[in-house]
This record gives structure tokens, sequence and C-alpha cells, in this order.
């Protein structure tokens, strides 16, 4: 791989900024105006005062909503439901509609797009993700990109919104508390397949170890201290049962995000819709989408309410908790080379050290545990945005919004990062496996059912003391003859229920 | 209500020890031996030395397994089911299983049990809540108490661990690593109903209350800033609906917990058990329950994961952000009596001061706040406890289960007080509600379908600036005419869709 | 140790109720009427109607303020220094002053106090930490108690309040406002000492221990690889100074905590007490306390600020996971007994398990990892309360006082559990640590002054791989002649800067 | 304000990417070889194989070191310091010194750069801000690019590593373990002054709107409740020593970064470093910086330990958390405009819906309440990166100082647009706040130390039931003149302590 320009900078990357590809200082300015007053907007770009005010005004954390592509998507396919809603309502005519919604379909896809204006407009999603105003400015950023190009499209300058207006045509019959939340969520829908595939993978690739690693018999551990035996294949196994349990997890609390308050409006009683503006836009908006979309059940509720994203983000700090656990415990396995447990060797992806020659580190595993960390921190923000809404809104959804899209691209980056750089290429020390297992004491407890807990404690104890093998300690005290302790302390055999496997003397 | 002695200390109120029924000093001591050497155990106590040492080495929160009598009748039913199977599977005799099954008995239901040692059992259940050893000593503690009792029943002195073995016994085919987590699970099932039914009577209640408020016409606002009219019926409809929404997602994440790693014994590969040890206890446990445990399809998975509890934890987590938003909303609502919003009383519970006179202040609502933020708070702790799994347990158990015990208790108690001494209590001011509608300017958005934005826009600046009512800029602006102003800006109509409802001349 | 009764439920395990003395209900009723109207009090209670409200509200945690006598000590403490004051400023007689300021006193020192009332009267501070009202539940509980004891020794009823009141003479110049966040800052000096003196001691245990280990040369390791050596003693020496580090931290922290609002009454400006107040009352402080206690610049600023306390809860949350570091490094170096780094050892505290015979585990140190996680769980709880204040006054104190006195109690016995059980009884495996450093790759380090980056890499890549010695391979090579090698590889010498150690032909 | 393409891509927005100056591609390749292998490097680029290597494993966040510019001219202070101690020490030749010394100049100040390389150089700094290794592709980035810069000006090609080498000669003496985190410390301190700074005027100009406000009387509120008057000039004065207090906190946080590990090298003990060079390097760390640079005492404790950056984080937590409730405030005192307090006005700075006409909303206060919140959040994650440290090195630094710089970040932004957007045109309602306190209860507050609780309580109870005024209830009740009521019930003199202020006759 060779970094070129565009592998930092565009679209695979989307956290950084794509290179504006029209300057918009070149054409001179036009003048908008809202309720505030009047400003001068470049004459090029799409976006228009709203969104001006609120460049302005929020300069947070340099990352904008075309850094979230899915985000700007999804917002396409809303305005185009809902325009489409409103023309079967009879609430909008026939050309502007048809503008409207070629206007969103280049901005869906804009690799259909002839005129390649797609890309364009998404570059004037200039907004920061950390706004004021409950995503108001969003909105508006949307909506005004979306009526500039729809005027375009009828043969209008930008700006002339008596033909096409951001509010009253490209808005009508929504407000950002509807149609807002409703475009996250879709989004969060649309991103979360990413980090399902990137579970999916992960967790086969670790059936694939477990299978590959199947016959090497090695020490399980608890507490750091030797345990009893078992094979690194069940280990890995048991990595894939855990992600594999997350695919269920994260599609349930995916689904939620199915159910859309579009169409309540300014607080969830419609005011100022059509009173079959809801129902229409929903099922607009399932033809749009192909997701099932349903209208939530008590508008009001729904308009205020966080709670399925609150679920969500629950759901993903679970999957960087419990990923990040298992990256604890690649590290402590590879720990090393010669004064660790090294029983597996993850494969080198760096130089480990400026100073230490030689070294090579666990950086995969650690880099998707810091990955982990952001997400389970993204979460106690999302927390703290969600119990601060305030009777019929909550007006943190940005920060809320902006951290779930930023958990799921970290954890679905961290995780394809972790199979691919890492799982695939791990391998085992099988004969340093074997013959730890075959010094430790923890295999005492495969005699339990045989001799029973008092004389197997009497034969560790004597072993650790005596820093001995347990089996001969055992066969030295009578406890059982030299076969017995043999048959029974077989590695293979310790890996499974071990109680009536066979009938001895019980000396 | 008046506080008697056993209001604080006796099961009502658990957190707090119950004075101890037997002098454990009075009648000398026995000895008792383990790995580690010899102790003297109070002759009369049911536990033994292992609880013993834990006692001395965990002098930590003060809170100890007593505390929680679900987590003790938990433990009994594992106890009890394994006594079953044990016996089932033959490797266990009838006259022991019949005694420690009665021991378990007596502690699930210490009022059935004709002895009275039910009680006196239970207050031997003295570990720390927060404990080493990944919950051995909690185990170990349930082993030693029925043991000993098993032995009292068998004709035994206490003690005389030949006849009945907490370890080879009652412990038998099983580790503390899937006994421990099994019976913590079982404890949050039996807990959590209390906050279910605490959930679906404050929902109950709010429905009742929005039934009761369903003609109060108010302001609705959005980033507190007034925004357009609703019901305080539709209001606290919204919150019934808020908190509803929790019964499902309590109930779904609670049954998780039915999976059991039971016979999965050290670390999930049942070493030292009977092979068909696993599926014959989950059965057994099922039958003695009655809940639909099964038994995990990866035991080894299941030996070291605390997924589902991080799970439960985040859902805990979810209805204490959104149970605390409504009682920020509450107490803004009855913020007042005459400098703020005033739209409904809370019913007065304690005087609010100690030197404001007549003060009386939302003491409920903010108790609830609180509680929520010690579940938020526990949350956190449990994601700390969850990453910090190694390999094949997660040895922070102790402290996980202990804050989900505590959120629990704390939400369901939150929760039922806020229904009992603050939803059911509360009254609106109809007349100062809708003189706020009478007076706003946010009404003027119910004109939105029918003059558009930018005049609506232009009179509601106007009315802001000028301190009259927007109705008669309106008019005066020659937008609509009196009578169709005043239609439509009937308070009732606007509380809904009102896009259609009318057709005006679009002056 | 033997477990006595005393030894659970006593002022040693402040957490759990002290029993009765007095049973409350035996003289019956006692009428008290408050704004709310009249209630029956039982008539040997010494709190009063406010306190009994609380009761009947509150019943979240069953953890009571009875749990923290530092707390009431704290408060005892405010109020016979505001009585004081009252005193020399002429509102306050000075009968009632002298038998307030003798209630205060049995309270603060219950041993000291002929009548043995103190005892009594601290059973009777019985409302729950969690709490609505910003504390004034407590603050009223402490004015009643108060109030009452002083009516005894006036030789009046209890409940006669017309002859010294809870409001008008205990509580006279102050509100809850700024006697209770007073009192909870004098409690966390007063119980800050234990958490100082566990923490001085840690210190100095890793440090005895350090020099214990001074000669114990080891592998140091780096994100688990094994890096270069160095001994076991500076590996104390640097848990020492860690842990060191945070006396300062700690006490400059508490520090703040000596500027109180004392006299500011309701919301800081003072009103309804006399413009000298907060002065004399402060200086009564200082001198009742014996703390350089001072009056805050900006009253106002002081009623609804918090920031001291989270401050102090950051401190906490720092010492929480530092600490918790050191467990985790404890339980990695001690893991084994054969299968793991096994550098040092534990002292064996209990049973390790209860199926596996012999096992021992680091169950200290994971005790202290999880009184860590409590601490950091608690510190969101804290920052969750300290946002949530608002205007005037932080109504969410109480749960933040709460937390910040459970976080000390349970760091401080969590540090004083690891020193006493774990830290003080540690042994290293010198041998073990020995080999593990001759066998390692990491010592190529010590020769890059001497060979360079490129040829350190180069033998130790080929070390690696071939399985040898990488001294061998540096000979073989001719990077160094084998008596240089010999010379630089000394373990001692390579745990120190080592570049100019020594001039050599540079091969 | 109009944007251009360089408010959004250039310094000024540094969290996204600057557009590359020089096309990479355009050259060709040079091969780099290391540990691992051999690889292609752009010939143009100033990164090496190492760079390339962590460009290919850690496409996470998409934010890059570039980004955060103090990082680069941190970095560039650390090598510049360590060069001249190497050159003093005699192990770096004068020529190498000075090209390395000239490339570390670049970089820190690239106006004064007459090659205008410095930002070409800066832009060359592309690893992923969360990276696996402990920061070691970080290092060996900066390494890399002065070390090619270094070649250039020599006289070489790029990558003629024998004439200037990353490892030898520009990390001599170091490893990444102390070069990293010195930098970030340092980075820190260069960062927080535009913190220390937005503070600072934050805090002017509240106490400036405090003057302006002086002599506007208004409601004190606690618990949302009415309480007492005070003055609005009091309110915000309170508000401008709670950011003041921040100052010196902040401040004694970050000077704790002075303290250096250099030359601890890999684990602290010097391996491999001259025994000088710690001393001389921390010398010359201070003349380069012009910062009180110290090395630590403990280089072993200070090269695992992130001990002051957790606690810098909760101090920024503190920040976030205080100024957050600020907001809330600000929110609550606008609310209205005419359904809420409305005792202020914020600046309008956008329209406040793209449905409600006229609606203008909080933005302002709204965008710094999330930017606590991620704030708060990022705090969380580095807890969990600090408790992680293991034995000789925290290796989730990179996380850490990532949300370090995050936050740094964005709360500076966020206070200085607080300041700009909001605080400065913050206007009152002076009668509506005047005639809030005339119609309260709580006036009633003033009269306590006149005519005692119990009075002031029935007058109190009594006004609210009939809803009239208080003074006139106390007149009728007799409990004091007209005129004497009068006379106490004056706003202003509310404001202050009351209670000698008068002598009246107690009725």
């Amino acid at each position: 791989m060779r970094p070129r320009r565009g592998s930092f900078d565009d679209a695979f990357s989307p956290m950084v900024s794509m290179p504006s590809v029209v300057d918009l200082d070149a054409a001179g300015t036009r003048m908008e105006k809202d309720l505030l007053g009047s400003k001068e907007v470049p004459k090029n770009a799409y976006y228009g005062i709203q969104t001006l005010r609120a460049l302005e005004c929020y300069n947070i954390t340099g990352i904008r909503l075309r850094n979230f592509p899915e985000f700007i998507v999804a917002f396409a396919m809303v305005k185009k439901a809902c325009a489409n809603a409103n023309y079967k309502l009879g609430l909008l005519d026939v050309k502007k509609k048809e503008a409207i919604v070629r206007a969103c379909n280049e901005l869906i896809d804009p690799r259909k797009d002839e005129s390649c204006k797609g890309l364009e407009m998404r570059e004037n999603f200039l907004v920061d993700m950390i706004q004021g105003g409950a995503g108001t400015s969003t909105n508006m950023n949307a909506n005004e990109v979306i009526a500039n190009r729809a005027l375009e499209l009828l043969g209008h300058e930008k700006g002339q919104y008596e033909y096409c207006s951001p509010n009253d045509d490209v808005n009508k019959g929504q407000s950002t508390n509807d149609s807002y939340p409703t475009s996250a969520k879709l989004a969060c829908i649309l991103m979360h397949s990413d980090l399902l595939n990137a579970i999916k993978s992960l967790s086969k690739s670790f059936f694939q170890k477990a299978e590959e690693f199947a016959d090497v018999v090695k020490m399980g551990r608890t507490q750091l201290q030797d345990a009893v035996p078992m094979t690194l294949g069940q280990e890995f196994h048991a990595y894939g049962n855990s992600v594999a349990s997350d695919i269920d997890a994260l599609t349930s609390a995916v689904n939620r995000f199915t159910t859309s308050n579009l169409g309540g409006t300014a607080i969830g009683t419609g005011i100022a819709a059509d009173p079959h503006f809801s129902q229409v836009a929903v099922q607009e908006l399932r033809s749009v989408t192909g997701f099932p979309m349903i209208l939530a059940d008590d508008l009001i509720e729904a308009s205020s309410s966080v709670g399925d994203m609150i679920y969500f983000s629950g759901m993903l700090r679970r999957i960087a908790a419990k990923v990040s656990k298992i990256c604890n415990d690649l590290r402590l396995l590879s720990s090393g080379p010669r004064c660790g447990l090294s029983e597996i060797n993850l494969p080198p992806k760096a130089p480990g050290s400026s100073i230490m020659p030689g070294k090579v580190n666990p950086v995969i595993p650690e880099v998707m545990n810091m990955c982990a960390f952001e997400a389970i921190g993204n979460d106690v923000t999302v927390a703290f945005g969600a119990e601060a809404g305030q009777l019929e809104l909550n007006v943190m959804e940005p920060v809320i919004i902006y951290k779930l899209f930023s958990s799921i691209r970290v954890l679905s980056r961290g995780i394809n990062t972790l199979r691919e750089h890492c799982i695939e290429g791990i391998t085992a020390n099988r004969e340093h496996c074997k013959e730890m297992v075959h010094n430790s004491i923890g295999v005492v407890t495969a005699l339990l059912p045989h001799i029973g807990y008092k004389k197997c404690t009497e034969a560790a104890d004597r072993a650790t003391r005596d820093k001995r093998p347990v089996a001969d300690i055992i066969v030295e005290l009578g406890f059982l003859k030299r076969e017995e302790v043999d048959n029974l302390l077989q590695p293979e055999s310790m890996c499974g229920p071990t109680a009536k496997k066979a009938k001895f003397s019980h000396a």
C-alpha cells in the first residue's frame, strides 16, 4: 500500500475533509435574508444564510457533517420521502417535487449522478457535528443545499427561494425535531452494517482459528493463576462465540431505529402539518430506504426521547468492553517472547521500539483496546446527553449523534484492523503450551472425583512446596497407582468432564 | 408511619444488618482446617473456616451478602438443584441429598420453615459484597452454611464435614465459577420484578394523570423556549409511554439471565464433573425456580463472560437516564410558586427550608434524580469490571454483581417513591397554563400552512418587539382576517396537525 | 480474629446500623407540628417531626447518616460554632448556648460524655444518605436531635421547642445551604486522614520491599513484552513513589474544604443573618475544629458550587486508578505458579477455589481493584451531580457527599487491606527472575551504544528465530568479543544507564 | 465572515487535514528497510518506512498527528533538546547536530523558516492519533521526518540514513517511552494557554456583566423554587468567580507537566543512554522551551505513570462540569420569551426553528453544554486508559493524549464561543425581574430575625393559599406594622444580611 493523497483525504477517511472541488470565493457573493437580518453568501455555495450563521457560531470540533457521508445520505432520503409525501397530498407541485427528488438522488448516490453535482453538494454539508439548536443548523444545511440544487435544476439562480424554498418546500410538513432524529437514526442503520460485518467476520475468523488450534492443549487460567487444562481451540471458540453473541444484540438495537417521528413537527403534535402527512411520509420513507420504517405510536414521546439512542450506545459499549477483554487476553497469551506466557504469536506489524532492537509488540490488540476505551467514553457522553433532555425536546441530540457515529466508526475500523492485521495471522507455540500443562499443579483437579478435595489439596500443596510433579506425589502418597494417574492425567482427556471417565480404586 | 426498631434494621431495609438472633460467642469455638491451616470458628456458627477467612480479609463496604436476601435464596436454589442432580446421577446418597435440600428450602422460604432456622442461617451470610476470589468466599459461605445445617439435620455436630462436606457434597460437580454467576443472575431475576412492577405502576400512574389533564392546554417548550401548544395530558401521556417502553426492554434484558453455565466447573470444560451433570442440574434448576433456565451453548465462553450483566446494567442505566429526565421536567414545570413556570403542583412532602418559611421543594423528583445518578455511576463501575475480565474468568464479578443489585434496588425504591409520594398527587394550574398559551408568540406556527414561514416570521418578530399579541399583528399586517386568526388560534385545535384544518384566503 | 457480634455491627463497620440502645416505642409518642401539619413522634426520640417526614419519604439506600459518624461529628462542630457565634453576637442567651454546646460536645466525643447520651443521640441520625431537599432533612435531623438534647439538659421535655427551637435557636443564622455543605466538607477532612494514613503506610511498605528486593534482577516489560533488565527493587520503589505522589495531591485537594460558606444562609446573600455572623461563626469553627477554616470570598458562588467536591472526587479517582494499576501488576507478576510470570509470591489468604485443590489466588489485589472500580464509578455519579446544579444551589449535594464518603472509606479500607494482607508478605522468586533475564533477548539493548540499532536488530532477530542466547549470536557475528559481551551483559550493570560504561572496539 | 476554503481546512481548524502541498506520488519511490523487511516509500516523503507501516495498520479515527500542530512543535522541541544534549556530551558531531536542530526549528516555527519546508514537514505527521505501540509510531514519524530533512540539509538524499539515522541520531539516548510522554505533556502546556485565556476572558466578561447588572434585583432560586432576593449582578459575579477559580486549578495541574522522564529510555533505567544524558537533556529542554522543565525523581515510576495526565483530565472535567452548570442556568434564566423565567435575553444567533417562525433559541449555551459532555466522556476514556497501564509502561497513552488534546480544544473553543457569541451580548429584563420579587413569597425570609420561623411560616402559608402579597398578610395578622414591613421588604435591602438592620417591635 502506498499512501496517496486520496488515501488520507477522501471518502475512505471521511473524518478528514475532502478538498474543495470548487473555490467558493471565485464568483463573488449573493445576498440572503432571514429572521435575524441579511448576509452575503458565496455565490457558488449550495448552502445558504442559515448554514453560514452556523459556520460562524460553531467552530468546535472541526468534524463536519460531510465527514459522515451516511448522515447526508440519510437526510436526503428523508427529504425525498417528504417531498413525495407532500406531492401525494397535493401540497407540493410536480415540478418542485421532481427537482427536490432529483437533488436528493444526487446526494444519495453521487456516482449515478450524470451532472456530478452530488459530491460537490456533499461538500456543502459544512456545519460542525457539535452545534446548538438541536440540529436546526443541520436540517437547514440540508434544506438549503437541496433547495439551491433544485433551483438550479428548475433553471433559477441559487438563492431565489421564491421558486423553491428551504423552509416552505424542502422542509414542508417537517420540523428539525422530527427530520433530524429520523435522519440520524437512519444514518445509524446505514453505518451499522460496517460494524455488523466486522463483527461477523471477526467471529468467523476466531472460529477458523479454533479449528486450527483444536488439538493444542494448554493451561486454562483463572485469576491469572494456573487452573485446569483446555485446548487453545476451546479458548478461541469462546472468543468467536463472545463476538457472535453481539450480532443479534446489535441487530435488535439498530432495529429500534426504524421507528420514526416524522410529521410530528415541532413537538410531536403535528402542528402545521397535514393530518395525513406522518403516515404518508413514513410510508414513502419505507419505500425510499427499503427499511421497514414505521411511525412512532406517541409522537410527543418520540420527539423528546433519545431512549433508542442510549439503548444503542449501551450496545456499542458492550461490544467495546467484550472485544477489549479479548484483546487483553491476546496480549497476555502472546506475552514474552521468553519471559511471558508465550502461548501464541501475533503477526509482527511494526518494529516494536525506537530503542529496543528486535522487540515486536502486540500493537494491533492495543489499538483495538483504545478504540474500545473511546467508545466507552463516548457512551458516558451519550448518557449525559440523554439525561439532559428537557420537556418536549432533547437539545443535546447533536452530541449524542456525533458520539454514536464516532463509536460505530471507531469500533468497526478497530475490529476490522484486529482481524486483518492480527487474528488471521496468529500462530500457536504448541510445544510450550503442552510443557506447561505437563508441569502444572492444576491437573490435580481431574483427580477430584476419584480421591476427593482433601487428598487433592494435600498433594497439590506438597507438589508446590517441593517443586515436583503432582503425579509423583499422588503415587508416593499412595492415593492412586502410577497407571491410574497417568491415565487420568492425559492432557486431552482433561479438557472435558472427567467425573465418570473411569472407575478406580479410591485409595 | 411510626419508625420502630424493625423498620430500620430488619428485612424491610435489608441494606442494614439484622440484629444477631444468636450470640455466636456464647458457646465457645470449634476447630476447622483447610489448605492454609486451622482456625477456631464460633461453635454456633453455621459458617465455617473459609467464611471466617473472608471476614478477616474483606472489611470493605460493610454491605454483606445477607443485605441482599434474594442472593441467598438464589444460591440455595442452585445448591438444591445440584443436590438433586447429583442424587439422580448416583453421586450423592439419599440421606445427604435430603438434608441438603431441606437446608436449602429453609433458606429459600424461612416462613415455611418449622424449625425457624432459615432466618438464623441467612444471618450467617456475612461476607462483604466486595471480595476477592471471584466469589469463592460467597460460594463457600453458602456451602458451609448449608453443610452445617445439613449436618445438624443428620444428627451430627457442626464442623463434622466427614458426614457432609461443603466442598465434596454441597459443591459437588460445581465450581464457584459456575454456581456464583448462576446464582447472581438468578438473584437479578428475583430482584428485577420489584423494578418491573415499579415501572409498570409508574407508567400507569402517568397515564391516569394524562387522562385527568387531557383538557389542560399549555405551552410546549423546546430548548426551554416557548414552542407550540399542547395539552398537559399529552405531556404526561408521553411520560407514561417513555416509562412503559422500559417494560419490554427490561424484560428482554433479564431474560438473558436464564442462561446458566452450571456444570462448566472451573473454566467451562466441566472437569471433575459428571458429563451429564450440566444438563441434569439445569433441568433441576428449571424445576426449582420455575424459570425457563437453559444451559449455555459454549460453557467456556459462558464462564468468563459477563456480557449479559453489562447488557442488563446498560438497561438499568437507560431507565435511570429516562426517569431522571422526567424528574427534571417535573421540577421545571412545578417551578415557582410565583417566579417560575408553575404549571403543576407537586404534593408537599417536607418543609422546604430550615430558614425560608413557607418554602416547599420538589424533594421527591430530586431524590429520584439522585437514584438515577447512582445507577449511572454504578454502570461505569460495571463497565470497568466487565472490561477487566482475563482469560477463563472475570474475577471482577463481585463488584459487578454488587452494583447490579444496588442499582435494581435504588431504582425500584426511587421509582416507587416517585409515584407514591409525588406523581399521584400532582395537580395542574389550569388557568395559568391557559393564559400562557394565550400570551405566547409560538401560536403563530399554527398559521404556517396558511401564510408561510416568511410572513409568520415577520409577525412573530414584531409581536416580540412590541410586546403585543401575535394575533393582533397578523390582522394588522393584513395577513389574515380577525375571524380566521381567532378560528385558527383556538388553543385546543392547535394541539394536533393543523395544515388542512381549514382553507383560508392566503393573504 | 474471631468474629464477634460487635465486629460486624458496631462503629468499626459503620456501614451497618448500630443496634438501638433504646426501644423508641416503649414510651408512647409526643405530638409535633410543622408547616405541613402535625405528626406523632416517638416520645423517647431525639429526632423530631421533620426527621420523621424524611424517614417516610426516603427509603432508598438503607445507608443512613449514622453510618458515617464523622458526618455527625462535623455537624455537631458546626452547630456548636454557630451557637458560640450567636451568643457572642448577643443573639442567643447563655443558658441555651450552654445546653446546645453541651449536646454538641456529647455528639462529638461520646466517650467523654458522662451521661452517655452521645451514642444514643448518634443513633437518632436516621435519614437516608440519598434524600431530596438538598440536605434539609439532614440539617433538620441535626437541629432536632441537638435541640431535644438541649431541652433535656435545660430540664424540659423533648418537643418543648418554645424553650429551645431546632429552627430558631440551633439553626440560628444558618440555612441548610450553608451548614450542610460546610459539615460535609468538614466530614471529608475528618475522614480523609484514614485514607492519607493508608496511602502513607502503603508507600512506606513498598519502599521497604524495594530495599528487600534491591538485588533481585529481573526483566522489565513494556507492552507485556520482554524489554530490558531492572531490579525488583526498582519496580517496587516506583510503586512506592507512585503512591507517595498522592500524599500531596490528596492533601491539597482536602485543604480546599477549609473554605466555608457559613452564614451565607439561603443563597449566600446572608439574608436573615447578622452581618457579622459569617465571620464570627467561621472563627468559632476554626477554634472548635482546630482546622484553618476560612470564609469564602463570594458566598453566593460558594453556596451553589460543588467545585471543590468534584476536585476532591477527581483526586480520589486518580488514587483509585493508580493503585488499581499496581494491583494489576501484582497479579501479573505473581501469575503462575508454574505457567505464569511467577516473579513474586503473594501471601496466601484463602483456598483459591471450591473445586481446584491447592489453588491460591491473588484475592487481595483483586479486592483492591474492585474498590478502585467502585470509586471510579462513584466519581461519575459525582460528575453527574455536579453538572446538575441549578441557579443558587446544587440540590444534588446529598448524592455527591454520599459518594465522596463511600469512596474515601472504600479506598482507605482497600488500601489498608492491600498493605496488611498482601504487600507486607510478598516474597521474590530470585532464581527464576535471574534465569529469565539470562535467557532474554531484550538484553541486547545494552549493546545499542556500542554496536548501533541495526546490528542489534540483526542479532536479536536471529536469536529469536534460532531460539538461542543473544550473546552467542553477537560473538558469532563478530560484532563484539566474548569478554566484551559478557562484561556488558552483566545483569546488574544493565539496570542503569549504559552508554559510556565502557569503550570497546566497535566491530 | 465569509467561509473561504482556508477557514475550514487550514490551521485555524486543525482537526481537519491540510491539503497536501506536494503530490507524494509524482516522483516515484525509494526503498527503505527495517526489522520486518523492506518497503517502497514515496520518494518525496519526509516520513519513512515505520511511518508507512503505521499508516497501513492504523486507519482508525482519521484524526492525525498534524491535526494537533502543538504536538509536532513539542516533539521538535524535544528532539532539538536531545540533539543539543548529545552534542554537548560528545555523542553527536556538530554537523549532524546542526542539521537536526535546523530541521526542528523549521517545524517549531514554519514562518521563520526561509526554505518554507516547515509546513510541508508538518504535513508528513500522518499517523492516526489512536495507534498501537505506545506511541512508537509517533516517535518514529518525528524521527523520520527530522532525519530526512536533516539529510536534505546535509546534501544527501532522503532515506540515506547512514548519514543521519532516525534511530541512532535523532532518537539518540531516547526511547519512545520517554520522548513521547515528554512531548505530549509539552503539547498540553502549549495548548493549555488557549484554554487558560478562554477562562480568564470568560471570567472577566462575567464580572463586567455583574457590574452592568449590579442594580437589577431579582429572585434567587433554590431547587427551582423561589427563594430570596438577590441582584442579577451578584449572580453573574458568582459565575465570574466560579470560572476564575479554575485559573489556579488549571495552572497547577498543567505545571505538573514540566516534570519529564527524558533519558529514562526504555523503562526508566536509562539503559543505552549516557549517565549524564537525562540531566543535560532536560536542561536543554528548559532552554529550548522556556518552561521550567525538571527531571523526574524516579524515572521508572515516571515511565509507566500517567498520574499527571489523569490529574489534568480531572481538572478539565471539573471545568466542563462547572461551565456546563452555568450554561444550564443561562438557558433557564432566558427561558421564555413569554412562558418562562425571562429574566435575561441572550443575543439571537440563528433562527431557532425550521418550522416555528420567530423562535430564537439559546444555541450558544447549548453548544457549550455539549462541549462539556464531550470532555466529561473523554475523561472516562482517560480513566480507562490510566487504569490499564501494565508494568513498566502505559501502552494506552495514545488514546489518553488524544482525549486530553481534544478536551482542551473543545473546551477552549466552546468557552470562547460562549463568551463572544453569548455572554457579552446578554441583556436584562429589569422590570420583569423586579415584578417577580415584588410578587414573591420568599421575601418573608427577611422578616425571620424579626418575627421568627413560626409566624413567617404562617404568613407564607396563607399568602400562598390566598394568592395575595405576603406583606399584606403580615400586617393583617398583626405581626408587624405596615411601615415596618415596607421598610424591611425593600428589595435592595434584602440582597444582604438582614438580621440587625433594624430593631422593631417584635409583634
